[in-house]
């Protein structure tokens, strides 16, 4: 006598999880080190010295029943206060305490947002392919729409008369995700002003604000020098989304932030709506000591030059063979075309080379598929032949 | 252009917030000595010294991206078999890690039990006053009705004839809460014998399953030797949400835990659907480090006996003055009648004497008031006084 809505969710296939699933099957015949899992996006570089320094130090030298007690709602206010001075030295901006709440990770602060802008089933959120299948979850947790325009291949940027096409007097938010997973694909300063410019005109037309949910967790994670616009810079409507996740590699510890700027709409309301929609998901605060910790260490970030000499190495390798792709700007995913239209059959027939990557269906973008590239550099080298092998047997056929 | 549903709730008037912020405020005018805050229910005693020492462990000998990184959504397997082990050791149950699901302290864990067993607006949670007044916002979250059964304030047990005229075919759960907050009280075995019998009953009646959620937040904390009934060993449909918020004093850390005992009729979908039910609140993870320490530290408590001193002393002072008050057996309140029958106004004029409670109309219980003595010891004899000069302002009237 169980929910039949989550009964059936539980239910769901999960690709991804099945490809884990296999590598570690096949990492028993094999070995571990003949399996080449590009499937799971998590960091592989260690928190900075500094994060485990601090942590130390607030276990052993905090008040013994402070460090581990309560903290408010919306976060630890000197966190907050230290969040807020970190954003305004990188994006010259002027955030207080009060345009920062901490959450539980990017996806409490996407589901915290989602929850905070939509009242029905008939609300709309309105994001891109290719996309984090999650967000789909998020939406039907938060009871909205989550409506995907279609990929636009040629450079991962936006579709915008599609987009502008999709727009409807239900459109509560513009979901983007840059750095992408999977793509990989920065949004240009030139895709934001635009995007900023049909919402400013969208939004009088229909009569009510459109926000822009930023989702960031692969900030800090950007290539070739390349300068990420920040998006509340340009429209006023944003909420960012962030996690420490990637940047300082504690993604267990489930810190976040959601940046509300002043100038938004809705501001006065903001802080007060997220503290409720957090205590709607069951949320109480955020874990203390991290949230301490992440405060001290807010201009840190883990040692990231891996992933810009592993995606330099694997883009162009892969570029080399006669692979199709789009070169990454950031996050540590690359997004190749599949060797045939079917992306799930390109995927089995590379697990012959044990090969692991997920194919683009689940990003709702089919005919591509996702290789993370955070894993030890040796990793993809060692792969790199049999690329090569899968690539050739097609050329074969 | 916010979420409507939200944004009241965001307007919702804070009881507790008020009074707290009322402390703060007279605490600059009189000193903080001199204000008896009883209105927090906080741990007032540290982390044992094991938490900390074994943090520090992991954080100074553990993988260094392994002990920060994602951790499977149902938790840590080693850190559910300890979970499972140590309960095994207390309840002379039978569990295995397959029993355990690691939640985000014990409100995630109450939010995906709700998620997991309703599915609209119908359905309906029943539980009993005085209750935890967050219970109604985990409903609300989860889309469903919270019906509350009237307080039995003789012994603040359960009104067993008011239950069975409540129960419909809409009611998917009964909720309790023992040891209670706010009422301090402790189910008899005699109590979760009946409650189960009825159950039983109902359960053929109507022909579906109806759970016991069990919050047992305050599980470690009880009395002069009485013995918590452990619920699963007399109910097969019971879902226990734990916290080690209070046990092991680390309520900023978020870790708490559901059991599903094997002999629940959907045991076979159940950590699937609380797997989907906190995906759709967007939780990811629990916290991975202070996950791994509560594994490492399931045998123990703080030192707790300062709440047994607390409740004695507190408890029989006020009966000595000629309040009236039901000795509690366990959690860290009192819950006397007010000395008037608006407890709101008796609250009010007990601010006079610098004594800060909260009125039971929050909880569902008008006409008594919330004293928590999670508070040094030298708090409560500084307060006693005052208490005397409260009821004899009452008496002389």
């Amino acid at each position: 006598m169980l929910s039949k809505k989550v009964l059936e969710l539980s239910g769901q296939h999960s690709v991804i999880r099945d490809i884990f699933e296999f590598g570690m099957e096949r990492a028993k015949e094999v070995g571990a080190e003949n399996v080449f899992d590009f499937s799971i996006g998590n960091p592989s570089v260690p928190a900075p010295k500094e994060v485990d320094d601090t942590a130390v130090k607030y276990i052993q030298d905090g008040d013994p029943v402070a460090v581990h007690g309560y903290t408010s709602n919306a976060g630890i206010y000197e966190v907050r206060d230290a969040v807020a001075k970190s954003l305004n030295r990188r994006f010259s901006t002027d955030y207080r305490a009060d345009n920062i709440f901490m959450t539980i990770g990017a996806a409490a602060a996407i589901g915290i947002c989602f929850k905070s802008l939509v009242d029905g089933p008939e609300d709309e959120i309105i994001t891109f392919a290719p996309y984090f299948p999650e967000y789909q979850v998020y939406a039907q947790g938060a009871g909205c729409k989550l409506t995907v325009i279609p990929a636009e291949t040629d450079s991962f940027q936006i579709d915008f008369e599609r987009l502008e096409a999709a727009i409807s007097e239900h459109t509560k938010a513009v979901l983007i995700n840059s750095p992408n997973n999977p793509s990989g694909a920065v949004y240009s300063e030139e895709t934001i002003k635009r995007l900023a410019k049909l919402l400013e005109t969208k939004q009088k037309e229909i009569g009510h604000s459109i926000y822009i949910i930023s989702d960031e967790p692969y900030r800090e994670i950007v290539y070739d020098g390349i300068k990420l616009p920040h998006i509340p810079s340009y429209y006023n409507n944003t909420l960012v989304c962030y996690s420490f996740s990637k940047s300082l590699s504690i993604p267990g510890e489930r810190i976040g932030y959601i940046i509300a700027p002043s100038q938004a709409e809705d501001f006065d309301d903001l802080l007060a709506v997220f503290i409720a929609a957090g205590r709607l998901l069951s949320y109480v605060s955020v874990p203390a000591l991290y949230q301490k910790v992440v405060g001290d260490c807010v201009d840190l970030t883990s040692d990231l030059s891996v992933y810009q000499a592993n995606k330099d190495l694997f883009y162009h390798a892969l570029i080399e063979m006669g692979y199709e792709c789009v070169e990454p700007g950031g996050a540590f995913y690359l997004f190749p075309k599949a060797l045939e239209p079917d992306a799930n059959a390109f995927c089995e027939r590379a697990k012959k080379y044990d090969l692991l990557m997920v194919p683009g269906d689940s990003f709702g973008c089919p005919g591509y598929v996702r290789i993370s590239y955070c894993v030890p550099t040796e990793r993809i080298e060692k792969a790199l032949p049999l690329f090569q092998q899968l690539i050739d047997e097609y050329k074969e056929r």
